[in-house]
C-alpha cells in the first residue's frame, strides 16, 4: 500500500500548489519555459543515456520496429523538443483574460475570466516527447500535471522530469507543478483515476484499449483523444484533379497519424472515371486498396473490403474504397463509422457541400481540403495537447486556451437579491 | 430484458434523430415552444389530475412534505412553466452561431461554429417542473434528450412529456427529439449510462448520492450540479452595515437553494463589533447560529460548530460561523470545504478583494454582494438547465450556449498538407 499513500500524497500537495497556480505571472512562466529549453540542450547527452536504457530494454522483449521509434530520443528529437518549448514560449498566456463581460441594472459588475483548470492528469504510452510536450502547455496554461506514462519509457521520462522540476524551481516556480507517478504497475492507473477530490482533468493519449479503461475507471472528468477514421467523400460534382491530389494527401502524406483518411466514399456517377486513376495513384505508393462489391467492378484486382474495414483504423498504407449512392449515403456511413474526428467532402456543388458540413458530425468537417490539417498549428493555435474526440469541453485540435476554464468574478456595492 | 432493448431502441432512435437536429430552424424551434405554452395552459386539468395520481401515493409513502412540495404542480406552478416556455422562445438561437474564425496564409477559411451536443440524459428527482424545464432548453439547443426522473412523479411526467411531444409534432419536428424513460426501475439509470455510444452528455441532478452514483458509474461524460456549501467573508477592511445586509441576504431570503450561504467566516479584527449585530438579526429571522470556539466566546448562546458543520449544505435557517485570523486563512477554508459553487468577500480593501477574486476557486467569486445572485437568470443568459460545479465545459449558470459545443468547419480549393 506504500505506492498508494505516496500517490495520494503526491496528488494532494499537487492540488495545493493549484490553488496558488493562478498568481504566476506569464514572466514566471517564460523563465521557466526559457530555462527549459536550454536545459534540455544542456543535458542533451544524460538525455540519451537515459532513453539507452529504456530501449534497450525494450529491445530484449521483442516490441515493434515503430514501438522502439516512438520510444527513441535521438538528437533531431531533442532539438525539435527545445524548438516547440520556444515556441510555446511565445504564445500569449491564456490566463486572467476576460472573455465576456455585462453590466446589470442593479449595478453588478460580472466577468467571465479564464483561469486554470487545476491538476490536470496526463495517462499515455511510452512517448518521451509526450512527457516534455503535455509538461509545457499544461505549465504554460497555469495548470499542475500528474503524468503517467508507459513503463518502458521510466528512465527517459524520469529524466526529463528532472529537468522540468529544475527548470520550474530557477524561474521561481513550484517543483510540485509537474510529477511523474512511476510506482504501483498497472494498479497505479486505477486509483489515480479514483482520486476525484485532487484531480480535474484526465487526458488519456494512447491506443484504444488504454482509453476505454480510462474511461471505464475514471470518476474525474475525461476528454478523449480517440483514434481517427476519416473519409473523404468524392461527390459526383467533385473536380476530378482535386480529388485526386487531396485523397492522396490525405492517405498518403503521413499515414500513421489520427488524421490520415482510412477509408474513401466515392459517388456512383463519377467512380468510373474517377477510381481507375485514383487506384493507379495508390498502387504506385504501394497503397493496398480494399473496396466494396460496386468498386471491384471498376478495379477487379484489389481485395475485397469487409464490415470490419469501415471499423478500422489502419494507421498505415491501405485504404477501404466504398461506393456510394448519394452524398446522403456518404453522411450516414460517416457518422456510423467515423470518430468525430476529420472528414472531407471533395465537390464544387455548394448546396451537397453545404449540407455535408451541417450533417456530418466530426470535430472537423473540411470542403475541398485533405483532413491532414487537423492541428493545432494547421488550425492557427499555435500548439496542442492533441486532438479531442469529444464533444465536451473541447472538439479538435486543444491549444491553450481549450487547457484552461472560466470563472465569473463579480462585482458589487452590496446588492442583495430582491 | 425487454426493458434494456427498450432504452437501447430509444437511444438508437434519438441518436439518429439528433443526427439531423442541426438542420432543425429556429422558427420551429419557436413553434415548438409557442405550441407548448399554449399546450400546457389549455390542458391544465389533465396535468393536475395525473399530477394528484403522484402525490396521493407519495402520501401514503410518508415522504416528507419539502418532497410532496416539489412533486405538487399547482396553478401557479403551471403558469410558472407556461411563462417559463416564453421565456426561452424569445432567446436567441445558439446553434449555427460562428464563435471564431481565422484565414490561414494557405488560404484555408477555418470557422468555429455552435452546433449541438447531441443526445442529453437528464436524471433527476421527482420534480416535474424540471421534466419541462430540462426539455426547453435542450430542444432549442438542437438537442435531443432522454429524460429519467424520480418514480414518484411517473405520472406527472409522462403527461408532460405527452405535451412536449405533441408541441415538437405540431411545429413539425420528430417527437423522438424527447424521451422519458420510466422502465428498469434503479437499474434502468445504470444501463442509459453505460451506452456511450448514444448519449454524448449526462447531467444528473438532485442530491448527494445521486450525483456520486451518475458519477461513478457513467461512460458518458458528466456535467455535475453538486451541493452549493457557499461562504461568505467579512473583512477586517469590510463595511459593517453592508456586511450585515449581504451575509443576512445571502442565508435568508432563500435558504433551500444552492447558492445561499452556509458557512460565515468573519475576520478576528471585526468580529467583536460585526458579529453581535449580526447575530441578533439571525435570531430574529429564526436562524439557528452554530459557532467556532472564538465565536462563542463574543456570543455565548449558541452551538458548537464542529468539523462536520462547514461540510454540511444545511439548505435551512441553519448558519454556521468560524473566525480566521486572516484573508489567507477564509481563502483555506473555502478552498478546502467549498463545493467549487458561489464564494462572497465584503472588503473595501481593493488588494485582499482581489487575492481573494483570483484565489478562491469556485464558479462564482463575488466582491461586496450576495452569493444569492448566481442564477442564469441573474447573470443576464437568460434562462439555465442549473449550475455546473465542475470545471469543464460548463462553470456557473447553464445556458442554451452552454448546451451547445463547437465543430470547425474548414473551407478549401484543394488545398494539400506539405
Amino acid at each position: 500500500m506504500a505506492w498508494q499513500a505516496g500517490i495520494l500524497e503526491t496528488a494532494r500537495r499537487t492540488k495545493e500548489i493549484s490553488l496558488k497556480a493562478p498568481n504566476f505571472t506569464g514572466v514566471q512562466k517564460s523563465a521557466f519555459l526559457l530555462n527549459l529549453a536550454e536545459n534540455i540542450e544542456k543535458k542533451r547527452e544524460i538525455i540519451k543515456k537515459a532513453n539507452l536504457l529504456d530501449i534497450k530494454k525494450a529491445k530484449t522483449k521483442n516490441f515493434s520496429d515503430a514501438f522502439i521509434d516512438r520510444l527513441a530520443l535521438t538528437d533531431k528529437r531533442i532539438d525539435k523538443m527545445a524548438e516547440a518549448v520556444r515556441i510555446v514560449e511565445k504564445l500569449p498566456d491564456p490566463v486572467g483574460k476576460i472573455i465576456w463581460k455585462t453590466e446589470r441594472p442593479n449595478g453588478l459588475r460580472i466577468e467571465r475570466v479564464r483561469t486554470p483548470i487545476g491538476v490536470i492528469g496526463i495517462i499515455y504510452e511510452s512517448r518521451p516527447d509526450v512527457t516534455v510536450e503535455a509538461g509545457i502547455l499544461c505549465i504554460k496554461a497555469g495548470n499542475c500535471i500528474i503524468l503517467r506514462g508507459g513503463k518502458e519509457a521510466v528512465n527517459s521520462n524520469k529524466i526529463l522530469v528532472k529537468i522540468l522540476k529544475e527548470s520550474l524551481m530557477d524561474a521561481s516556480l513550484p517543483e510540485e507543478m509537474i510529477n511523474l507517478i512511476s510506482t504501483g504497475g498497472r494498479k497505479s492507473v486505477r486509483y489515480l483515476l479514483s482520486l476525484s477530490g485532487y484531480l480535474d482533468l484526465v487526458i488519456p493519449r494512447g491506443g484504444e484499449s488504454l482509453i476505454e479503461a480510462v474511461v471505464k475507471y475514471s470518476r474525474v472528468p475525461v476528454i478523449k483523444h480517440y483514434k481517427g477514421i476519416c473519409h473523404t467523400y468524392v461527390d459526383k460534382d467533385a473536380d476530378i484533379e482535386m480529388a485526386l491530389k487531396v485523397s492522396a494527401n490525405a492517405k498518403i502524406q503521413r499515414p500513421s497519424t489520427c488524421n490520415a483518411m482510412e477509408t474513401l466514399l466515392v459517388h456512383k456517377d463519377i467512380a468510373g472515371s474517377f477510381l481507375p486513376v485514383m487506384a493507379e495513384i495508390f498502387r504506385k505508393e504501394k497503397v493496398e486498396i480494399r473496396g466494396c462489391e460496386k468498386t471491384r467492378k471498376i478495379i477487379p484486382q484489389v481485395k475485397e473490403a469487409t464490415e470490419k474495414d469501415w471499423e478500422t483504423e489502419y494507421l498505415d498504407l491501405v485504404i477501404a474504397i466504398k461506393i456510394v449512392d448519394s452524398a446522403e449515403e456518404a453522411i450516414r456511413h460517416i457518422n456510423r463509422y467515423g470518430t468525430l474526428h476529420s472528414e472531407s467532402i471533395i465537390s464544387n456543388n455548394r448546396e451537397i457541400a453545404s449540407k455535408f458540413l451541417k450533417e456530418v458530425d466530426a470535430a472537423a468537417v473540411f470542403h475541398n481540403a485533405s483532413t491532414r490539417f487537423t492541428d493545432g498549428g494547421e488550425f492557427g493555435l499555435g500548439a496542442e495537447i492533441g486532438i479531442s474526440t469529444d464533444k465536451i469541453h473541447a472538439r479538435g485540435p486543444m491549444g491553450l486556451e481549450e487547457l484552461t476554464t472560466y470563472k465569473y468574478l463579480v462585482h458589487g456595492h452590496g446588492q442583495i437579491r430582491q
